[in-house]
């Protein structure tokens, strides 16, 4: 049987043609008035993309590099810090934090849960210099509270700059980027934005501007005063990824045009999409008789589904590939053979999703162990999510049937 | 919600992603030593795909235009040929054999039936120069019996010409040209192997190259002896269609992969795969209450299914566009509104197949009027029948399970 390689990995995913298109024809060089041209619209275009007033900047780099700006540029040496930890990207900012000699103070959780407000406010010190959170933690497939925290945050008089890494978070879930006051808001290019890894992306509030005057921590590359300069100027710091601004400037007419031509439109409906094939596969997950990871918050980005006791998920990830070329993702670090996790982040529609529970209901009874498997339970239960949806969203669209 | 455009048409059908790379980098000059090379290798391969020892050649033109090579290079004004028709494409043998002057004896049946071969036996005349057939009839999902037709003629002593419309036939069908005595054989490439319009290519047995010598139609950029001719020397008559011919190889190549590299067990396994998602979409729209068109020699290469009573079936291939940017094709001429059509020749896998049965559960109840109909009974289906297929060439492969 042919099988198509098809990616549904948090990361990368799914290529859009568009971009692939423009990547392929971007053979312009980067000190020019074109490549200026094409930078200016592209940052332009990524500030609707975030909703925020603020600066954003576009860096060469993956979003670890964007992460570790928000670090070398906000601290010095000896700052307390807050990072909130459920899941490998919580431990990376732990170990950002102490690469630049941060005193770190960590909320720590097991992996697949939250934080509650009240465990943050009890971990928040008078001299907290910034908080470091993911917006949805990409290993376990949870979602936290971005807009408790930011508002818990400015309610409770603390100066300290909220930092989110929303590398998986952008465009699948809402922020208010400037009304909650996040001061940097992460993003990665490899996202809900459809194109190969290798650009990271930041908003920076005038707050955070103002602490990088006093941060003492080296920087060099990741300087971010310098990048601003640079971007002012129309132009990067450094040899910008040429090809790859090229394409996220098509993938960003792309997110466009599925609401009209507005940008900001098309980021909810691309976060709308990622909610839609996100309930499916949790309606099919449950269906299969299988436990999710992160129950109580799920994300829109990522599903992590348990393995079932006494079997490794490593068994669904291999034979999801040697069977029909599908590609997702384990669990990582101690959660490696635990879950799998299925991504709903960018190019991803109906029919990859039912594609891929289809491909899940055909392993079910080797690689999962399903009891009294029928085939087509998980799928006719994601079609009756998909279903009822489209029917809601229709309802919502016709007054009179709201009233009907 | 986000909508990917896929094709599931009988031609075009989906592109290969490594023909469109080996197509965009084909900027070489057609009279060089380089375009030699290439073209030598695709003949030969050509030859293996279409598993003759005869001569296969390639020309820049559709499908017809090698329909009409092969009435123009074997007939003169006024000889009888003998045309099967029961649908559309069918009936383009009948106009081509007009065309140039034939006598045409035409055994005509309904639109989704086939010939006997008594109803073959009975129209051959001792006269009849050629017999020109499909293999499989793409207007209307039906399989012709060539096998049965070619044995047929070499036992009753007729020395007519065998011509086969292979367009959608070839990767989808078996044939053994030289053994069942096959004239011509005709396939095109936006078919079975993966890529866009534009080229055809065709057998010619010694029997159709010796026949050409008293032929007397008119004739020039169709002339099969020139193209030989320019074939032997690695060249084309005329300009060949570059890209398309660099993409087929790469087709080809990716064909013999399926196999360990053999390509004339690649065809085997492209068939199977036309095969197995065939049975996949006949027991799907069973399930979903409909008929199929050609219940009872169904092609592997497209399935034709009847639109329910007093529903126009352009409505099924509208809702499936607007809803899911899936392309699937209405009937052709008088089926027009009657019957939608599914292809599943060439670049198809499990995963495309599952997903456009999901789509089609997802609009029953609107453009099929199903009744009682409940999401999953489609899908559930074709998941049996493809494990039950898969479960059959495990034990064909194991013997031991066969005798266990």
């Amino acid at each position: 049987m042919i099988r198509k390689t098809r990616l549904f990995t948090p990361g990368p995913t799914p290529l859009l043609p568009a971009a692939q298109f423009a990547m392929a024809a971007a053979d312009i060089h980067h000190r020019t008035p074109e490549f200026r041209a094409l930078y200016q619209r592209v940052l332009a275009q990524l500030k609707e993309f975030v909703g925020t007033q603020n600066d954003v900047l576009l860096m060469a780099c993956s979003g670890t590099g964007a992460m570790e700006a928000s670090v070398s540029n906000l601290t010095s040496p000896g700052d307390r810090v807050l990072v909130l930890s459920a899941g490998k990207f919580g431990e990376r900012w732990v170990a950002l934090a102490k690469a630049f000699g941060c005193n770190a103070d960590v909320v720590t959780k097991p992996y697949g849960s939250t934080f509650t407000l009240d465990e943050v406010r009890a971990a928040l010190k008078p001299d907290t210099r910034a908080v470091y959170m993911q917006a949805t933690e990409t290993s376990t497939g949870a979602r936290h509270d971005v807009e408790g925290i930011a508002k818990l945050l400015r309610s409770s008089g603390s100066e300290a700059l909220l930092v989110v890494d929303a590398i998986t978070g952008l465009g699948t879930t809402h922020f208010d980027v400037d009304g909650w006051g996040v001061d940097i808001l992460i993003g990665g290019s490899q996202k809900a934005v459809m194109i190969p890894p290798g650009l990271a992306y930041l908003s920076v509030s005038e707050r955070a501007w103002a602490a990088m005057e006093t941060s003492r921590n080296p920087r060099y590359y990741f300087d971010l005063r310098r990048e601003r300069k640079s971007a002012k100027a129309g132009e990067s710091a450094y040899t910008p990824s040429v090809a790859l601004v090229a394409g996220l400037g098509a993938a960003f007419d792309f997110i466009a045009s599925q609401a009209g031509g507005d940008l900001a439109a098309g980021r909810v409906a691309l976060i709308n999409n990622a909610e839609t094939i996100s309930a499916m596969t949790r309606a099919a997950a449950q269906a299969l008789g299988l436990k999710l990871f992160a129950p109580d918050s799920p994300a829109a980005a990522v599903t992590a589904i348990v393995a079932p006791e006494g079997l490794d998920s490593s068994a669904v990830v291999k034979e999801l590939k040697g069977r029909f070329a599908s590609v997702i993702a384990n669990g990582q670090g101690d959660m490696k053979g635990k879950l799998f996790r299925v991504a709903h982040l960018g190019y991803f529609d109906f029919m990859d999703t039912i594609a891929l529970i289809g491909a899940l209901e055909q392993i079910a009874p080797t690689a999962l162990k399903t009891p009294n498997f029928q085939f087509g339970t998980a799928l006719a239960a994601a079609q009756q999510v998909y279903a009822d949806r489209v029917a809601e969203a229709r309802k919502a669209a016709t007054p009179e049937a709201v009233h009907a």
